[in-house]
């Protein structure tokens, strides 16, 4: 730390010579490392960019100059050279800085940043309202390549190369997504690698670009000569550069996929804490439902765009799927639509997708699935309320997914029905299908339906009177809980489980009024748009009341699932009392 | 009609020669004009692509040899050969055939379509489909120069590159998107039309497509000679062709924009058909106003992806505006992202997108926008219960856009009060504020404010008692009329504009129950996931009877409105009947 000590702002770095740096760079690994193996994060993305992160705040002059991070989960050591270097080395400040860029924490930061894809597009409109504006100064966008294949970044890039004045994109070329790449522009990646740049069919020269190569991506002088030329280029440039993931952690380097982004864990090792491991999971659960599907079923394909570990299809079961499994690398859109034209074409696809990431095909699920009817299956993923960084909430694909006509939205409140639901919404032909995968592996404690073809039918748990609770998917525990806890102040509540989430059962939900005066709804996600307020829509003429409990319509960023359930009155005292004061 | 009568089939065309398929070839452009000319629809697009269809279905077998359209605008010549020339010729039958892709009217049409660069994603799972299951024919794909803009088309073809099996990808370009094309992947189509496709800077050559280019894209013979060529090629391959958007029809092969679609019209003159013509329109009020705004503050940048048109930016428009107007081409995400960036970078920009459209953002929306809180403001056109296409529907922008936090989404009632929205979303610098601009032009019946920062407000129009009827933005005039009839059943109502769709006045709400029963929501669009639902929900543990007026969630496909209000009970008379039934 004998150079990240005196290293308080950007401005620091200038004065330091190329042994110096190099040294400031071994120091910014050690950071990385430390945080990373006491609280988790990304590790192969920041160990790659230290040296181009070093050299860009040698060269231009932070925040005049603009830095734009795609995801930003490559922003640590830009952190740490922008006054946050106690997130990395202070235990006691770590959760204080987020793994993402974030203007809060710093004027170096433009952007709450997460989500892949997005870097050009920003720093697109900075340049534009400089220009606009007849300010002077750097622009400049990083993005890897692994985001280069989402829709987002290559309309960017294609708007980008027209700007007609000053922005930089640096394309941080480590081979590798989060697992490898796919598609065919990581043909021409790969071309201009070889060539050294050299070769004259290059899609950012076709799109009009200057374009320069930098073989030598973790070099720090090379980096600071190649940018010092660039600086102030008055015209839309594209700095391509070939960098080692995971460099400097030899376990990263050798196992990108693995070391992309990890749990705490032993930095000598290399092994994962013990108390995050184990413990049944539903990626495990569906990883291995899948491939027995597929061997008994050829039809059966499974759709990825881009995040295959993250829903448990690991490399050995990639292998295992063989042509059944499709990695379309980052390119959710494109996914969704392919699943749909893999059903149409007589297929029984299944995108196995994060709920922060199916946010980014609205229009896909709208037009090119739901409007054409075709049997695909999504599984959503990480869905419901949780301590996550404000970028990766899983909280809104409920009012995003089920208010689009058509699509049917499951929500499995067990293990056994989520697989009876997985199972039949495969097999049918008749329905776009959306499954709500739960959190936590609980066991039903009731007996599982295996046919859901008959849409809207909830599930009564148990028969009771006065309040009836509709849990919905991951709550469903939870309203066992609670149908407990009111027995002991007399009262003998209803306990349904609704299990779609995409329409009433409005039989059921009328004959609730001979001997219900209240009804109760719980789900896993925002309220506005969600669940509870068709509950409560359906009710509004009559005289039942009604209590919808769930998240309310914000974006929260590393709060404790404990405190945002207090907040939601999201558990049995709260919701008891809430009950009791309309009974 | 010579030959057209003739063909019931694609099958009828395989026994013509040249001149045979020459003079079809009229025949087809005389069905186009006939049916644009009295019903309106797609002009130039359809009229360009004349030739290709005829060549293709000449050289293909469908429907085992399958073609799936790009927005499928163009797809009026495929029709007529595959059945249904009737809708081309046949007054009667025009409005029983939609103007897009349908597999319900014919097993030659694979996917409804209406919005843009979808084709090539359908095409990819049709075709990885196809190898899934052994089968084998072949898969095409024909997207227009102005689609290839979108990142779902970018998306898709970097993945059909490396499919490893027969698909074609036919690229239609005729120079034009809806207006001129914007951003760098026209720098290298236009390359590669300059040199007869033999340029070595090959966009999809890169991407490790075979490519072929045909300058004469009009020509059936040159056409049906390379489509031979490469039919049953069992590798991803591009056809370029170059062909006259308009062509045939003098009047859109010289103002290709004006003539992109159009209202019913005089084939002879090009004139419109005058009862289609004139009346105030929001499109003008919004094109003056912002041309009005820029010319006295350089800081305001109006952004469009693809259809100034649409919103009223006319080419002349366009001109005066010079620099601060910025047309991303077919590029929504982009769009979005770059106004973000542009208001962080100290601009004011405005989005102007049809409600169908902004579809293709909602992860930006929330992430590149909603989570950063920047001040961009986005007009969101065409929204509310339509006639419309199934694809092109406006009602799902309420459930869509009011459910992401921060984003503030206003509803005006009235001209007055849309421009003083407007101004102020231009002018504050706090939120993202989003505005449902309505459909048609009323003038206000009471003041309206100029500050709309103190958020969520409701406006009481008319001071009552036992109901109180809040009527959302474009429905503001139906509640006046609502509360009028019901004066006659001795009920003196409540009115209220509540101006904000994304929250609550909850004193306002809370202050109705003194002496109202009952509360109407009325809305002009999908019920759920909407605005009257969190009414309800605010309810809900309420007496409070609350009635949820707006479209059921259905995708409804070129229904009359006025069928739909019947079916919604959004008129006076069934409303009345239904409130008083609880009254």
């Amino acid at each position: 730390m004998n150079y990240l000590d005196k290293i308080n702002s950007p401005q620091d770095i200038k004065s330091l010579n190329a042994q110096e740096l190099k040294q400031l760079a071994t120091e910014i690994r050690e950071g990385i490392l430390n945080r990373d193996s006491k609280i988790g994060g990304h590790v192969g993305p920041n160990l790659g960019i230290v040296e181009a992160t070093i050299a860009w705040h040698y060269v231009f002059d932070s925040p005049k100059d603009k830095l734009v991070f795609d995801v930003s989960h490559q922003s640590y050591p830009h952190k740490m050279l922008t006054g946050r270097k106690n997130g990395f080395f202070n235990d006691d400040e770590m959760a204080k800085i987020s793994g993402y860029t974030a203007p809060l924490e710093s004027e170096h930061d433009f952007f709450v940043v997460g989500h892949t894809s997005t870097s050009v597009s920003l720093a697109c409109g900075l340049a534009k309202a400089r220009d606009i504006k007849g300010e002077h100064h750097n622009v400049t966008a990083v993005i890897g390549d692994g985001s280069l294949s989402g829709g987002e970044a290559l309309e960017g890039l294609s708007n980008a190369a027209v700007l007609g004045s000053n922005i930089l994109i640096i394309i941080n070329d480590n081979e590798m997504s989060i697992a490898e790449n796919h598609g065919g522009i990581y043909n021409n990646l790969r071309l201009l690698r070889e060539t050294n740049g050299q070769a004259e069919c290059n899609m950012f020269k076709a799109m009009g670009f200057e374009y320069h190569y930098l073989n030598e991506g973790n070099s720090i002088e090379k980096l600071i000569e190649i940018m010092t030329k660039l600086k102030n280029n008055n015209r839309p440039t594209v700095l391509h550069i070939h960098t080692l993931k995971g460099k400097g952690y030899k376990l990263a380097e050798e196992h990108k996929e693995m070391w992309h982004w990890s749990l705490p864990f032993d930095i000598a090792s290399g092994k994962i804490n013990p108390q995050f491991c184990g413990g049944e999971n539903y990626n495990d659960i569906t990883a291995e439902f899948l491939i027995d599907k597929v061997s008994k079923d050829k039809n059966v394909v499974l759709v990825n765009a881009g995040t295959p570990g993250a829903v448990g299809l690991t490399p050995e079961r990639r292998q295992k799927l063989g042509q059944n499994f499709v990695d379309v690398g980052i390119a959710e859109e494109h996914a969704v639509a392919m699943s749909s034209a893999l059903a149409k074409g007589g297929c029984k696809p299944v995108y196995l997708v994060w709920s922060s990431f199916i946010q980014r095909t609205y229009d896909q699920l709208s037009q090119d699935l739901a409007i054409n009817n075709n049997p695909a299956v999504i599984l959503v993923f990480g869905a419901g309320i949780s301590s996550g960084d404000v970028t990766h909430l899983g909280c809104f694909d409920i009012a995003m997914i089920s208010n689009i006509p058509n699509i049917v939205y499951l929500a499995p409140g067990s293990k056994e029905e989520y697989l009876a639901m997985l199972n039949w919404g495969i097999e049918q032909r008749e329905h776009p299908v959306v499954i709500r995968v739960p959190g936590n592996v609980v066991t039903a404690k009731a007996e599982v339906d295996t046919d859901y073809s008959s849409l809207n039918r909830y599930q009564v748990l148990q028969k009771g009177e006065k309040v009836a609770i509709i849990a919905a998917g991951s709550f469903v525990p939870l309203g066992y809980r609670l149908v407990e806890k009111l027995k002991e102040y007399q009262l003998n509540a209803t306990l349904i489980n609704p299990r779609y989430l995409s329409g009433l059962d409005e039989k059921l939900l009328d004959d609730l009024k001979e001997n219900h005066q209240q009804v109760v709804t719980m789900e896993d996600g925002e309220l506005d748009g969600g669940f509870g307020e068709k509950i409560a829509r359906f009710y509004g003429p009559s005289d039942m009341k009604v209590l919808n409990f769930g998240a309310k319509k914000e974006f929260t960023d590393r709060v404790s699932v404990d405190t945002l359930y207090q907040r939601y009155h999201l558990n049995v005292e709260l919701m008891v009392e809430d009950i009791l004061k309309l009974a």
